[in-house]
């Protein structure tokens, strides 16, 4: 019997979805089965099941293979499977992974488990670890590996080499080597394939390059970013007093970006990330992460009824007008979502900066009345030929007033909400919308008022 | 005279501010100042200039800095800036940067220009650049580095590490080292660390591993994805009949996941991504970006117009609907753009495939229904106690149809794009939005009209 890796997930699929509790004679099956494909199928697999069925899974593959899909898992996913698995293999799992996805999981935790689990490693372990722990959420020190080679400018690339080759087992990774005084201080950086080529005999010092290090307080997804465009495999971190305390490698540096990015984009379309993939995410989760964005939106769209309301009498004249307010709502609202997703991403990826404010609202005002102006022209045509002349001129001109004020706006609140302290994304494109609304309303009722003189 | 580095940069961005021209007396100064900072804020410089003002930046520098930074530029800026250099200097930063990087700067550029480029290269330089060229768009063989070293099966540890150092400097990478056999058919990969910490004398047909490798045709974005869940640094990839042609390193397939990003940020937004930092992007090209998209939603918000227009009895009857229609339209199109948030992001990771559509639509509604039940019940209370209780069934109920239906229809549309060979975000949170106010509003009338017996 030959199955393509696709036909042995699917016939896996089948089997995890026939019920919770697998028939004791599928076991022998599923587990053959499970041998088959490579480890991305296996993991992707676990990734799309609810937690009982992730346990199965786990259960069912070979030690190595199971320590392995576990650590690809986010941690939110990895804290609900734990429920479902005995402890001395969630004890395995949690030794095998690196100091900093430990304390990813533990941050994911009831704190009486994270203690329990804390409390089962070994003491080097837990000092490790706790290294990690000591620095605060959304900095880099809390995601850095603590475990670094100890290179000193003294040696010669051949002792440098021998050394690394001595202490790799232990360290994530020899591919970026910081270089350090005898008091731990960074002085310098070589790669693992300059002492590679190097020529037998020269010293360290001398082949050294200036370090671009970063302070373990700094921000991570700041730090994360650098790794892109210099192109970074691993980046030193150190203390207050410059000493080597450790690395922020390329796959953690990945990982911050990507957390970052979704969360950005979730937030973009008025909802929170939601930490692991969507098909393990159970239902009331997504609720959750909806619930309150959708909340927030409905009360502040109240406004929206308000200013309709004060202006009851004119529609009462003119009900035609209450026929273009979706449409002109809409476009208020998309001018303002394309200036702010622009904008949020533009921030994220560090090419706008707070003190951009003013250059950023005059690029976007000038964007918005070249876009209102275009929009304007052609709904003055068309409402003018469907309705009459003063219906076009009033849909012109509010469309041309919408777009200018919504692209300022919407370029301008992600810098603001940054200004602030808070994530420019929080401005999100539905928020945004709503102010849209509301203010392109008063634009549209007095432009009305003024041009059919009610 | 001792400056930081953000006096050093600010004081930089005021003298190229100045005038598009450099006061000659100002180049040493200038010169001198760009000396100071590190790499990375010279780039982050560079990035928020327009092309003239990046060229004179560029040409300060020193030779191997200018280079350097000319690297790290997205491709859409680096081609901005071409125009503004002389010749040498652009053959020389040609010259300096990887194949697969030279490609992406040629997809840029007007055919002729790239053509001579091209020219400008030596003999063997242009035949690896043109075995990037010759896969499509979108495929991994347009992304990976043609350059690979020659380890075969049957070789020593020890005689595969020193070819590794004999051909170091013509790779772009060493960490991954693929096998292969005399007919360079891919057997096997090693990570360098496993050579380097590998008993002299081993065989490296019994060290190597499985190999997880890519077919040239295969989809960058897909391909790209594996690198973080498997923590690889550079993947191989293989022509049609297992041959390996090339390794897809782990920075460009970061960049493939931002650019893919950036992509699908942008598109939910709306407008087409800026493929270049957002201050160095000329304002024509900023509108050119959203106008397309803001025309498109414009037209299909007419279908709105046309709604309202076929209950305008209604409306006149009960004027009080309309002060509720951006409240319920917009309660609509937030329930959407959330769903086809996070489906979209989802698509993007791997997470929901194209057969997960039934299961995805029956998650979608039943999370719409408990938002609707929540939202209707609120405002129904809200709607009777301020107007009266059958105004507040109205809306009760219609935001129960508007959030099951807009969650649904926002979970299905990314995948239904998907489906047709569509990008996911297509259906932009705007385009949904659109979509969900004139489904709303129908809903909205079919209610009020049973309702209140009009």
């Amino acid at each position: 019997m030959t199955m393509s890796v696709d036909e042995t997930i699917g016939a896996l699929e089948l089997m995890l979805r026939s019920g919770s509790d697998i028939d004791p004679e599928d076991a022998p099956k599923m587990q053959a089965l499970l041998d088959e494909p490579p480890i991305q199928d296996v993991v992707a697999l676990v990734e799309r099941q609810n937690p009982v069925r992730a346990a199965v899974v786990l259960r069912l593959l070979s030690r190595e293979k199971s320590i392995a899909v576990f650590d690809a898992l986010d941690a939110a996913h990895q804290a609900d499977i734990i429920d479902e698995l005995g402890n001395s293999d969630v004890y395995e799992f949690f030794d095998a992974l690196e100091p900093e996805d430990r304390v990813s999981l533990l941050d994911e935790l009831p704190a009486e488990i994270a203690d329990r689990l804390l409390r089962s490693l070994d003491k080097p372990d837990q000092d490790i670890t706790g290294v990690v722990l000591g620095y605060p959420k959304g900095s880099v020190g809390r995601r850095m590996s603590p475990e670094v080679p100890d290179i000193y400018r003294e040696m010669t690339v051949d002792e440098a080499l021998e050394k690394l080759r001595r202490e790799a087992p232990d360290l994530e990774t020899i591919y970026t080597v910081p270089i350090v005084r005898k008091d731990r201080r960074l002085v310098g950086v070589m790669s693992l394939r300059e002492l590679f080529i190097a020529k037998s005999g020269r010293m360290v010092e001398d082949l050294m390059h200036e370090p671009i290090y970063a302070y373990a307080q700094a921000d991570a997804e700041e730090t994360a970013r650098w790794f892109l465009p210099l192109d970074l495999l691993a980046l030193p971190i150190v203390d207050d007093s410059d000493r080597l305390i450790g690395l922020l490698t390329w796959d953690d540096a990945a990982d911050i970006v990507e957390e970052e990015d979704s969360e950005d984009s979730a937030r973009s379309g008025g909802t929170e990330a939601l930490q692991q993939p969507y098909m393990s995410t159970p239902l009331l989760k997504l609720v959750r992460s909806r619930i309150v964005w959708l909340l927030v939106l409905a009360v502040s769209a109240i406004l929206t009824v308000k200013v309709l309301d004060s202006f009851e009498s004119v529609l009462e004249q003119a009900v035609v007008l209450s026929l273009f307010i979706p449409l002109l709502t809409g476009t208020g609202g998309n001018t303002g979502n394309q200036a702010a997703t622009t904008v949020t991403r533009a921030l994220a990826l560090g090419d706008v900066r707070k003190s951009d404010v003013l250059q950023v609202m005059w690029r976007e005002m000038r964007v918005g009345m070249l876009l209102g102006a275009t929009l304007g022209i052609l709904g003055f045509i068309i409402a003018s030929l469907v309705y009459d002349m003063h219906i076009g001129l009033v849909i012109g001109t509010t469309l041309l007033g919408i777009c200018t004020l919504s692209a300022t706006v919407g370029g301008v609140m992600p810098i603001l909400a940054k200004v602030v302290g808070a994530d420019p994304a929080v401005f999100s494109n539905p928020f945004i919308s709503t102010f849209c609304d509301a203010a392109g309303l008063i634009i549209y009722f007095f432009i009305a008022r003024a041009v059919l003189g009610l």
